[in-house]
């Protein structure tokens, strides 16, 4: 047992022994995150099941200066649940209970480790369900959706988690428990809901989530277009939305995904397409029949080369199976692949697109996309072979600077995945010195002496400084300190 | 001139002295905002015209420890705006131009000083407008609407300001300048976009908004439903929303508003109901054809006793204009009245309505009720006669106990109109000493010398140890150091 005895000890005042792990087999499974190309085992594992036990933790770690980070179902991309390797890694994996349902104001509370599947799951016989759908749903677990603001196919028309979350139950660094949000639709005070709401464990523990539900759509179609180019179809995207429709989901796969699904799924794509573009649209019947004429219009104005409508149900899970299992589909094609994510107004996706493909000749890696085009947020999965010397690293660096164009357009290094340890050098693009200030010193606000989940989301000035000195971005020297090096 | 010499002298080396105000008569019309019960000239007032100047402004301030209030056009309703007799009033009339407009992202850009109303008049040619309609949107402007997180009557389909903006540039106490948010649809880092919006001017000064706009909808009818009690009104209200149907609005008013409109403006409201509700219908033709027969059936079901649909735009604009005339013909009927305004879950409606009418019995002082019911944003205006000694003071005590009643029930001290200098003894009923705590570690982290607004929005612990001396509340002493008094 490597944890030093004092923190055993003092933990195991307020939390039973069986629910401390300090044994490396123990610890092993909670080395690493989604993003297992790093890998850390904690000094010791914490598995409270009240939140006296979460406060106790929280207080001793606050008191003997030891990091904590928190985890959920461990689904995360980014790192953000990374352990230290002399810290406490806290799982909220007991927190399991959907406590309470609320049919008519549409809200359940529930623990921070319930799936979010499994939220949409308990208000199924009510006619609801929880909207933001990762492609992890079935085991990601809304504690770190709400770490995260989790995204999904849906949340162009149906919003973020912060748009469809209520009110949490935190606690702090110091232990203290703090309600945040309300049944009302607006708080007094500082809205601290959203400023926690993807966080990244950087301020405060979620120990309870009340979420919002939504009525289920009466009536669900897709309508799947061919494109002969990338760019092509980036632009139909832009013209669906300036028309003023809201699809409930809208993708776009390129011709190296499309051929990767069908080989694995037979979902029916045209594998000679340069790209192609799927539609939903949802809600009363009249609203979906007039929207998808709409749209198929618009579609083939802008140059679509085939349409094809689903014609039922089933028609239409299939032609979503297909990009479900994009991510599979193009893990069999290469040892490894690197999923990105950034975000980018979306009338840059032409120009975006371009970009990406010119960096993977830079680079000579192959780059497939597969994303969320509706609201602009871009998923390139990088090919590489781990076990060829410095592949690795190259895919690392070609995702950093397809991150850097999205900043560069004007976009985000994130639309979903969090920052975590993945793209902390790309903050220092991101946000000028006077920004990464400012973050530093609201999250002191919060954990005055830096304990929680240290080294992720907010980079130090130095790693600024440093990175910086390789790059001016946004056309301006983001971090002066480092004309002294 | 009364302000010090070195202030002025400082001030007037970044800022064209005819942009310095200091004597009285030039001041006086800064001394209140729309809560103009509480008036207070200030020391001086800043009219800067470049965002260099507003920077220079406060820099100077900051190293004086001069505090500062910023103003839009002063139509806020919590006092929001209102002045420190030792303190520079900034005021951002001059910021007043729309910088640019995207059509394809569907964005404006625009200085803080411009008008909610002209928004929606520039881009009306495009077939769009800026969604939050607050009721003084004439005169209004979008950076007050941001500070206060504005609403209006279609809030509840649409949003808040929250969900209407996308990115702002914001001044800190200390003269930096923050660029927060982005065009893409999340930020990495904190979303310091959500945490300012709403923010009271405590955290730092907005001198750039970049809002989202909407496409007109093609369609919108009105339905106004009668009622022979309140309470059956304001269940009826409940029905709809647990239907799955989000109505562009959904207001309510009950006899003594109807009255009070009728004599004024003559809308057509049946004068004999206990309530009426106006629920408007936007979207397509189907799509509001279809809800509008749902929603009558609703209504019938929920005991309305009489039903009339808008049969043209005419029609609407005047069920509207009875509704939008409430305040002014609430006006006539009594010397001085005030609009409260606080949130609740909507099941809890009756509960709350039928709790401010024996409390209005009990202070011997008439309430009238409109409200944006469908969110549970209410307006109680309670009617009070100013020169009649005690009954201001009696009405800001009735106000405060119906603020206390929507917390009871789970809901919020404010819907729209900020907490401001109105509501700040609210504050320690809504929140725990914890949370308020919190609050003043997250100004400091923006403010260190809390020199932006001070005494709005967030009590100190004394005031609350105070003012919780009277009350427990939560079913639980909030703040223990009153147990010392």
């Amino acid at each position: 047992m490597s944890a030093p005895v004092n923190l055993y000890t003092k933990l195991a005042a307020g939390v039973p022994e069986h629910l401390l792990l300090v044994e490396t087999e123990d610890l092993r499974p909670y080395e690493c995150d989604g993003l297992s190309a790093y890998r850390q085992v904690p000094l010791l594992v914490a598995l409270p099941e009240t939140i006296e036990q979460v406060q106790h933790v929280l207080r001793t770690c606050n008191e003997l200066r030891v990091p904590v980070v928190a985890r959920g179902a461990g689904t995360g991309l980014s790192g953000g649940a990374l352990p230290l390797a002399e810290g406490v890694l806290l799982s909220l994996a007991k927190f399991n209970r959907v406590l309470d349902i609320d049919p008519v104001n549409r809200t359940a509370r529930v623990q921070p480790g319930v799936r979010n599947l499994a939220i949409s799951q308990a208000v199924s016989d009510l006619g609801l369900y929880y909207a933001p759908d990762p492609s992890s749903q079935i085991a990601c677990t809304i504690g770190g959706n709400v770490a995260e603001n989790a995204g999904g196919v849906h949340c162009l028309k149906y919003g973020l988690t912060v748009h469809n979350i209520q009110s949490i139950e935190l606690v702090t660094m110091t232990g203290e428990r703090l309600t945040i949000g309300s049944q009302a639709l607006d708080s007094a005070g500082f809205d601290l809901l959203a400023l926690l709401t993807g966080s990244e464990g950087l301020l405060g523990v979620i120990v309870e989530v009340t979420v919002k539900l939504l009525p289920k759509p009466q009536v669900a179609q897709v309508v799947m277009a061919a494109f002969d180019r990338v760019d092509t179809a980036g632009a139909a995207v832009g013209r669906i939305i300036a028309e003023g429709i809201i699809p409930g989901g809208l993708e776009m796969m390129d011709q190296g995904c499309i051929q990767a699904a069908e080989d694995y799924l037979h979902a029916g794509y045209p594998t000679g397409a340069a790209a192609i573009l799927l539609c939903e649209l949802d809600g009363t019947a009249e609203e979906v029949a007039e929207q998808m004429e709409q749209v198929q219009a618009l579609l083939r104005d802008a140059g679509a080369t085939e349409l094809r409508v689903s014609r039922n149900e089933q028609e239409r899970l299939l032609f979503w199976a297909g990009r479900k299992a994009a991510f599979p589909a193009v893990g069999r094609l290469s040892p490894d692949y690197y999923c990105m994510d950034g975000t980018i107004p979306r009338k840059e996706l032409p120009r975006v697109l371009n970009g990406i493909e010119a960096l993977s000749q830079e680079f000579g890696l192959r780059v497939l996309n597969v994303f969320h085009a509706g609201d602009g947020n871009l998923h390139p999965l990088i090919l590489f072979d781990a076990n060829r010397e410095g592949q690795l690293h190259a895919a690392e660096e070609l995702g950093g600077r397809i991150l850097e164009l999205c900043v560069e357009v004007g976009g985000a290094i994130t639309g979903e995945h969090g920052v975590g340890m993945e793209k902390i050098n790309q903050m220092c693009v991101q946000f000028r010195r006077e920004e990464i200030v400012q973050f530093h010193a609201l999250k002191a606000a919060f954990d005055p002496h830096g304990l929680l989940n240290p080294g992720k989301a907010v980079p130090t000035l130095n790693r600024c400084a440093e990175y910086g000195a390789m790059r001016v971005s946004r056309g301006e020297l983001r971090f002066p300190e480092l004309e002294r090096f």
